[in-house]
């Protein structure tokens, strides 16, 4: 293990420059101009790959995006390690708050500045750094691995869902890890056992056959932006509480060990709303932040549009306005029970007076991971070693579909190994990721491969037993 | 009369290339892109009108977008008319919505197409025409003539407020006529008494310091967009009146013979409502869709705007949200009474969870003109003779502020002679005069100039009398 550690150690800016060409792709996939771009990424991760030493490495063209496939099926007596990843980002947008260009890699104040640092080339970037101090110092990895990165991620599409199903053999593995999270807060290593779900609705609220002027058809008829704020504004009780028949009805209550752990935590919620730039926090009530972030469902409208946006005024009754509606799900929720919720819920609270339509664009199962299996072990001996600390565990509020569907398809758990922080601003201006978080993963993750294959040669029949009793639905 | 009749007959297509002319010059005025455009169009009529014979025209700079000035006063014994307009038009946005270009003109079915046919160049355009066929056939005008053109009519600046409070001398007149509204429909001649005024505000709802990622911040604090669409919905109660203690206090009741008049306009619910496209009408209870649209106050929403609003999915909590909220007021509502009213009662309403700022961004005073005063009885005359049929009264929802500035700047009434049609689409894609309207139009101005010449030989005393009798106050 000195041997790779110090490898590192001397390789890091080099590591550095590397990381800011693949954030110089700007691989966006929702954006359909950015179509090339996603390709080129994918081709540069093929070529990284192989300049590592990974073998089968290959581009794979699907009916979106294409998916980059590479691996290191060469040891004996070692467990098999699937590492799936994403190469696409999100918008940028706004452009104007970031502090420097979100394509151009900066590194200010020890912190990695870039669209895509956090989420999640920087922290792909740790598995390719270990695996090229492994192969360039013992010439061998410590487990067999096999690696997965799409470019939907993002934009909620199925391809890879779609190439899992049609390549079970390809990827047979004993588990997989994802390093797409983030610490509890810095200098507060932490393993994340627990992700929220989501369903995301795009809602259409069509009035008018055209737009109107609104001093002279103002009054009579129902406007199609009034028509909407009325429904959203219909979506939560004076209490916090999303406001639909059923949505909370199949809630796995917290478990007595998971409060343990939480209170583990450091945290305020006075800290955490002064970071926000909040006057006061607001959620369901009758629970806490940490339990409103990680156990409690919730449901965000991500954007609304409609009539005149720009400077100055514009006399206006738009034709129609839209709006996204995101709802984050927790286990034991359906997506597509909920789905089907929100659509009747929505249809009977809407007004005749205008015409509304729903598009679900995208849907994540939620997911959990026990506390006591040996992948969630070696990962938390692994950051322990990384970090030079006790890690604590934690839950994200965030969804990593391809957790549900690791588990569906291949019937293997995950590990989540995230080096991210809270604050990283992933999905927003000035996304980061910090240095030493960068490096401390690359060692913790050297570490994790090692565990692995210890784990797996001193209790092997134990090991694969138990990975393989894991559940989706046990916390 | 009949040789500025016959020199209309003749010049028809002449007339309408120059229209066309006029319309490609793209004066927007909320577009700072625009500047150029709007003094381009300012120096396009200086010139147009000079070729016409009119005396004394000029640009006039402003701190804002430049004025026109023009007249010919060489009348004796004759009453002085001020011509009112503007030059600026709305921005044409959607685009994509347009049948053919907003500032190519294009004739199909009759009409004329393009942004300002009927908002305002085209209705500007019958009087120039008038002002020609007089002084090309007659040499000379029946009444003296000031014509005082604006460039920010529809971005709410106040440059013309300050150019009639400095030239009190120079715009001097007997009466004013603005030709900017519309026929209550198709072949039903109609004049305009009474004009809504307006209150439009900028609303801006300001959360969390940055945008921040809907799955781990979610649930955790208040949406702004959720919030913005919370403070919307309590605008309106259940039964469409506005919800803001003492809205309606001031508002003065129809009077009986409004009704009457009312009543004779051709006009079913049912056509209206399916004219726009919709299932059902709304607006406050208790009153007609005419008394909604004309004698009612209202509360629009005219623009929405947060979050992520392309396409696809994103994952965002925005920082802050925003909308434009317009009040059309009627007499005798006071818009800085309701502007205060409105400020008061959002700030009452806004939740402690986020950030409410208010911009007052434009206000109009309401205005209305008795039936029975010398210059109506004119027009009345006039539309008789231009359109060969008796012309109804009817009221407008639309503001025009310059109404109520003519009356306390320079003491003038102003008779609204409008040639549009309720269908026209200003302020919307596919604007559009109908051609029959436009050289109807002209006929009616020939007629309505001549008329005010006649009254003023034959009632000099009592005409400018009743004249210096009207009141804004009074129905």
């Amino acid at each position: 293990m000195d041997q790779p550690l110090a490898y590192v150690h001397v390789n890091k800016d080099r590591f550095l420059a590397e990381l800011a060409e693949l954030i110089a792709i700007p691989s966006v996939s929702t954006d359909p101009d950015r179509r090339d771009d996603m390709r080129r990424c994918a081709e540069w991760l093929v070529a990284h790959l192989r300049s590592l030493g990974m073998d089968g490495s290959r581009v794979i063209s699907t009916g979106g995006h294409p998916i980059v496939y590479s691996e290191w099926c060469r040891a004996q007596d070692a467990p098999t390690l699937l590492l799936y990843g994403h190469y696409d980002v999100q918008p940028p947008d706004p452009l104007e708050q970031w502090t420097s260009p979100p394509f151009q890699a900066s590194v200010r104040d020890g912190n990695l500045y870039g669209r895509g640092a956090m989420d999640d080339k920087g922290q792909l970037f740790t598995h390719f750094k270990a695996i090229e101090a492994y192969l360039r110092t013992a010439g061998r990895l410590p487990v067999n691995l096999k690696i997965v990165l799409e470019g939907e991620e993002e934009s909620g599409g199925d391809s890879v869902s779609v190439f899992l199903a049609d390549h079970k053999h390809l990827l047979e593995a004993d588990l997989a890890v994802i390093s797409d999270s983030a610490f509890f807060a810095e200098d507060v290593p932490s393993l994340c056992y627990g992700l929220r779900g989501n369903v995301y609705f795009q809602v259409d609220v069509q009035g008018p056959g055209r737009d109107l002027h609104s001093g002279l058809f103002g009054g009579s008829l129902h406007n199609p932006i009034q028509a909407l704020s009325e429904i959203l504004a219909q979506l939560h009780d004076r209490e916090g509480r999303v406001a639909m028949d059923g949505f909370y009805d199949d809630v796995l209550p917290l478990a007595s060990e998971e409060r343990e752990a939480f209170s583990r935590l450091p945290w305020k919620d006075d800290d955490y709303r002064r970071g926000l730039g909040l006057a006061e926090l607001y959620g369901e009530a009758g629970f806490s932040t940490l339990e409103r972030l990680w156990a409690r469902p919730t449901l965000e409208c991500c954007g609304i549009i409609g009539g005149y946006t720009g400077e100055g005024v514009k006399s206006v009754i738009p034709s129609h306005a839209s709006a996204k509606v995101s709802m984050r799900l927790v286990p034991n929720q359906s997506p597509a029970k909920i789905a089907s919720l929100f659509e009747h819920h929505m249809h009977s609270i809407a007004p005749r007076t205008v015409r509304v339509t729903l598009r679900c664009l995208t849907r994540a199962e939620p997911s959990i991971v026990p506390l006591d299996s040996p992948g969630v072990r070696a990962a938390v001996a692994a950051l322990r070693e990384g970090f030079h600390k006790e890690p604590l565990f934690q839950r994200d509020g965030g969804s990593i579909p391809m957790v549900a569907s690791l588990k569906h398809t291949l019937g293997v758990d995950t590990v989540l190994l995230g080096f991210g922080l809270p604050e990283g601003n992933e999905h927003a201006p000035d996304e980061f990721l910090s240095l030493s978080n960068f490096f401390g993963g690359i060692g913790t993750v050297l570490h994790f491969y090692q565990e692995l294959h210890s784990s797996f040669l001193e209790y092997r029949h134990r090991w694969v037993r138990s990975i393989s009793g894991m559940s989706a639905q046990k916390g």
